[in-house]
């Protein structure tokens, strides 16, 4: 039987995020060492904690442990995310936040309240792919921006608000990822990131800031005070910010919020009602009790020190089979290196390839919404234990010389 | 600052549930009795096994635990499901399975892949009010079907459908709970729920069949026999069942699936992608080991015979406080009496009065989409403790005399 006609124009239309598609290969191949999702290191779990939280959870005295509860979250949690906001120097009040089903979920809120088929986000060359699915599946139109080494090209981006706006298209939305950009790792400069504002209010944009990765910075190159976020200065209500405990806690939990003026919340928590009625109940007790706990604050640090030390890794692996053939921007902080690759190498071309080598990554061109992109490669150094780093990175190195080799 | 102009279609006219919002007042009031929401009651959840298995998952051998995960659902958890799914004599396939963050998610991604704005869903009168609210967020049409004491009337079905298409409408979707239906309680037949696939198959629409209370049938009223899903004789795949382990297991851990068509499963999956990723990993492994291990099945009967009791006792104390006053059809499985009211006697009326007296249930017309339902009200017998439930039909009597009594 034969369904299309059964179909929503979404249904019709979705969007196949590259790094899922990425996920589900590395499950059905055996030994594959896998660059391409951004997982955290199962390592930095903080499992003898959690284990504690959980027993004690499940004691049986408190049933709203397993029960159904609030849409808006946990109460507990919701001031808990208060204090880890404040900590990030973001003064927030509980009507401003939400809890999410994983910050999936706050992009997909975004979309679904504020986006129309055919209105304009305006989204980076290149951006993160999970946010391109969000906003594809309500049929947005994305316009992509330039960036320089500091970030966005605000040049550029106003060029492009004021074509598409004089094309007659509705541009409501300016999607970042401020900290350690996903895919290229770049860390947006203060001063832009006033400006940005500035700009926001001037051409009445609403800036959606994904921070997954702020705290995670390499301290050897950047500072805490460097990953000050959009949302700090955010005077006049501009902002909507996500964040995720997936990234400093553990992503099983599917644990993220969002801080939005309230009378956006509000919308989104209407919204959430009819997606998931709430996030998970018994996952938002064990979180609010990690960050009460001090496990989140006490973790930091550590999380810090050992991707920086996975960043070394991949970097040395790099060089050493390498040499200078690949370069990248220097990651201040995050998962992410952004390859170029040397000329007349097609990272989709390179991925089929190396595909057949067991190593897999994502190709850049799943990050452009403009088609281009062929010639970058974004590698997750964060999951792979060290020795499983450099064989992958020898299995990279084979793949390159294959497909750089003369065709006999 | 005015955030109107940002907002989408969707975002504009979010759809409010009653249910939802009684649970946010059931909050605020001290001492208050809720008949409102259809919490399970906690006595019933498995403490013990599910401390000992969350202990287990977190001994920190198995960092997949934690991490994140295939948006279908984690595999050996659909393996379990297929078997459970089994027991319930419906054959199905991993490929036509997915994992939901709750039931309300898999409506959602119903009317996600499957309605475009203005496309009818065809309902009953009344109907579950979560899945008016997944319905109404894509600004689907709702058409409303009358029910006779067996459940859906077929006659008027094919005369709504009919009338809607006529009028040029797409009318793709028939939406049903034929197991102890939310709100009414009723149990479709099995003669009609035969006639119902054929009519799916002759005028060429899909059944959404609900089965979250299926399990939870009372033995002196009801057979497991009579409660065999519409899929179980679905040949021409013309079924998307949702089923969770909300009622059966634990709601706090929103776990519930889909079971559909492969191609449409398919499309769900994509359309989850975007939508959060994956439900809860940990989550999903706690689920998976309570199927394993037999904690599912061993608690079933536990729970069917609990809430029959608590029916036993909810009636008790209507009869003992208010004679013959209201009246309801015979629940033969779940959790709600759907109470007719003494003439002129408005359920949202009543509902007012009975705030002042500390007591909450749903009013009836938040269950039809034709508008009416004001001589209803439904009443939650599954979560109060057995005193609770006498002090609020006490409480529920007052409010009661209080509207009756003649203005003065």
């Amino acid at each position: 039987m034969n369904y299309d006609h059964f179909l929503s124009a979404t249904g019709r239309q979705l969007h196949e995020s590259a790094i899922r598609k990425m996920g589900t290969l590395g499950v059905r191949i055996p030994d594959l060492v896998s660059f391409a999702a951004g997982f955290p290191d199962p390592l930095g779990f903080p499992w003898e904690e959690l284990r504690a939280i959980a027993a004690e959870l499940l004691d049986g005295r408190d049933g709203t442990v397993l029960q159904y509860g609030a849409t808006r979250g946990y109460a507990p949690l919701l001031e808990a995310i208060r204090d880890v906001m404040a900590r990030r120097r973001i003064r927030s009040t509980t009507d401003e936040l939400i809890v999410t089903t994983g910050s999936q979920q706050g992009l997909d809120l975004v979309a679904r309240v504020l986006l129309d088929p055919g209105d304009v986000v305006l989204v980076e060359l290149p951006t993160y792919t999970g946010a391109i699915s969000a906003f594809s599946n309500v049929q947005a139109r994305m316009a992509g921006v330039r960036q320089d080494a500091g970030g966005i090209d605000l040049e550029h981006l106003d060029h492009v608000c004021q074509r598409e706006r004089a094309a007659g298209r509705r541009v409501g939305l300016l999607y970042l990822v401020p900290n350690f950009q996903n895919p290229t790792g770049l860390l947006i400069g203060l001063d832009k990131r006033r400006q940005l504002l500035e700009w926001a209010e001037r051409r009445d944009v609403l800036i959606v800031e994904d921070d997954p990765y702020g705290v995670l910075y390499f301290e050897d190159v950047a500072s805490e005070a460097e990953t000050r976020a959009i949302k700090a200065d955010d005077d006049r209500g501009r902002v909507i910010y996500l964040s995720t405990f997936s990234k400093t806690l553990a992503p099983g939990f599917r644990m993220a919020w969002v801080a939005a003026p309230a009378p956006l919340t509000a919308r989104f928590e209407l919204a959430k009602q009819s997606m998931d009625l709430s996030s998970g109940i018994f996952d938002q007790r064990v979180v609010d009790l990690a960050i009460r706990r001090g496990v989140l604050e006490h973790l930091a640090p550590q999380l810090r020190t050992l991707y920086r030390s996975k960043r070394d890794a991949m970097e040395r692996a790099l060089h050493a089979e390498l040499g200078d053939l690949l370069t990248w921007p220097e990651p201040k902080g995050g998962f992410f290196l952004w390859v170029r690759l040397p000329e007349a190498v097609d990272g989709d071309v390179l991925l089929a390839r190396a595909l057949q080598e067991k190593v897999i990554f994502v190709a850049g061109s799943a990050f452009y919404v403009d088609g281009s992109g062929q010639d970058r490669i974004r590698l997750s150094f964060s999951h792979p234990a060290p020795d499983r780093l450099r064989e992958g990175v020898r299995r990279l190195a084979a793949a390159l010389a294959g497909v750089r080799a003369p065709a006999v």
